[in-house]
């Protein structure tokens, strides 16, 4: 079976190599694998987008734990979550959330039972001593029952999906990644060719199938393999062109027939 | 089976995540390894150099996968190629150009073969809708053969060996290390104790078996552990020394007997 | 059986792949994974520190290899160590040294038998040519006492435990980690309430049991995950704040009844 690690740990220090140390002992037949260890310290919105982002790619079975964890040691609770026969072991502070707004049907425990010494269990690298070793034991075959009581209101951060408002879609950027796509909470689906997308004052009007599509220098919509639309540029950064950042706003309009791209632009501001 | 990932994507995204999820999912006995996700984005010769400078330290049979590919979605080829009882899985835009430059045999076979619905294969993410899916049935021992259609012309880089001109090798700079070591394009065995190297108007005249054999500040030539030449400096960078970059020509040259240094550089300015 | 990879290579190049890729020739049901490759470069230190931080982790029968080896080629000596059921393979260089010094016993043999034939061994790649084969060796089962003869006077650096002068301890700092954590060479064991930490002139009184116990702002000794006192902030650098790197002196007091911060502090100084 498959156990999947998500930190913000870096991949500089030892921490890392200590979950997987742990897990290695409990489990040694389970494949474990990196999603990363960069996630900025702290972030729990960058690590809910990240493992959204591949929650789906993972086979049936897998154990994904997810560790970014600034109140550990203090009273937020440890939780094992079971969603489309994946697992999700981590603390309760939202960083499972865009994966649970996916889901219709999910399952939340607590883990109270310990699978080593109280003594042994620091108060400071939760990774190790409580994440890792459930994970493990979960990816044995262990039900998440016997990890501890059900809970009904894990902390969740507000929904992925984008509000709307009359012919507006209120997006936001969800994401950017490595090559400056600009990852948005607008589903895939509802991308249509007649669309606009306005971020930062400036309006994109074009839908793209690939990348290299598209003409030298030109910002283009594209439904993304995530199933999001991202706006991209082919071979540069959109985020670094159209200066924007995760958080920042995307509205989404139909393009209305028969106004030019001026006016379009005018009647937005 | 083993299965070795090359890309461009990162370590602070999913994609690599989500590859390896794809390939456990097919083949979950295979061992997965990372060469690196660091390649510069869209730098097609890097990514070559590096599947280069690994291709015979792994085992025969493994499946290594390649995904540099600025051209995703475009009508560029996904590819399979067979070599030295190894198999590369990637788009075919050179990037396996230089370990076929060191093969005498190889057969190389387009991806028509589709190994999930049409529907579910993104124009953005070939890495793991189409080749993390046709790397692992190719570890499940699935004949390259049944892939696709044999291919007679794949794209090809520049050779990576070098060109002579009479008592002169016009060789060039592969690629600089993490040491900052100058990784040429002169096979080791044509190294000779008598021989000049010279980069950004500079002379290199001496040749070292190792390391620390150098004296503090003294650049020399090394037959390098991927069977290249390299010129290195002992503790520090050659390559920031010189001030050369990949691409940058070095010239090597039999040092005629009875010149002395001064007047030898003079004779190659 | 699991091997573990500490070095100096980075993710960039091809390094840590080829050894993986000669590790899995040799032992392929050998689980693989990172401990980090983000040493940097020739920093025995770090990789001393780093080594011993996850060596509690890493189930017994392990093995270990640290390839931080700037004496490669040169007359330095390759060594296998067994310690705690655990295997150690790299340079003798004091990789290992922490190691050492937290185990009452252990046994250093030299790496002299060679397997792969010797024009095949690079003067300049170890890691691949004789580390990662003997670690892969001994892996598959093979005792490290065949590997070569016993070495009784291994490279050792200065102990990683402090000196004590008196009232105070005089300790220092072992490492930084990615949150900004001070990791100082105090056993926490050692830890008490009623003590101080000195570090650049900056005095230290609150003990924590957990980050997000403290104020905004106060610095605090924690009883760190690897059993050592660390000085940290909640949610900032500790290291940035207090201007310190690793090597420098922490003075640890046992803070005297009836003395109020200012008169502790002008004492100190």
């Amino acid at each position: 079976m498959a156990i999947a690690l998500l930190t913000d740990f870096g991949t500089r220090d030892h921490f890392a190599a200590s979950m997987k140390g742990v897990i290695t002992g409990i489990a040694p037949e389970a494949a474990v694998f990196d999603i990363t260890h960069e996630i900025p310290p702290g972030d729990i919105h960058a690590a809910a987008f990240t493992l959204f982002a591949c929650f789906r790619d993972v086979p049936a079975g897998t154990v994904i734990v997810g560790v970014v964890d600034p109140g550990v040691g203090s009273e937020r609770r440890p939780v094992a979550v079971a969603a489309d026969d994946r697992f999700l072991i981590g603390p309760d502070n939202g960083i499972f959330s865009f994966i649970l707004d996916s889901q219709e049907n999910f399952q939340v425990h607590l883990i109270e039972r310990e699978f080593r010494p109280a003594a042994e269990i620091s108060t400071t690298f939760h990774g190790r001593d409580i994440f890792a070793p459930a994970a493990a034991h979960i990816a044995l075959g262990r039900p998440i029952e016997e990890l501890g009581r059900p809970l009904s209101d894990p902390v969740r951060l507000p929904c992925i999906y984008p509000e709307t408002e009359g012919e507006t879609i209120i997006g936001r950027v969800l994401h950017i990644d490595r090559f400056g796509n600009i990852i948005t909470n607008l589903p895939a689906e509802w991308l249509d060719s007649g669309m606009t997308a306005e971020l930062n004052g400036r309006q994109i009007k074009n839908v793209r199938r690939f990348y290299s599509g598209a003409e030298g220098g030109e910002l283009f919509m594209i439904a993304g393999s995530i199933g999001l639309v991202e706006i991209s540029l082919n071979g540069a950064s959109a985020a670094a062109d159209l200066g924007v950042s995760v958080g920042d706003a995307v509205v989404f309009r139909k393009r209305p027939a028969g106004i030019t791209c001026n006016t379009q632009r005018a009647r937005i501001k």
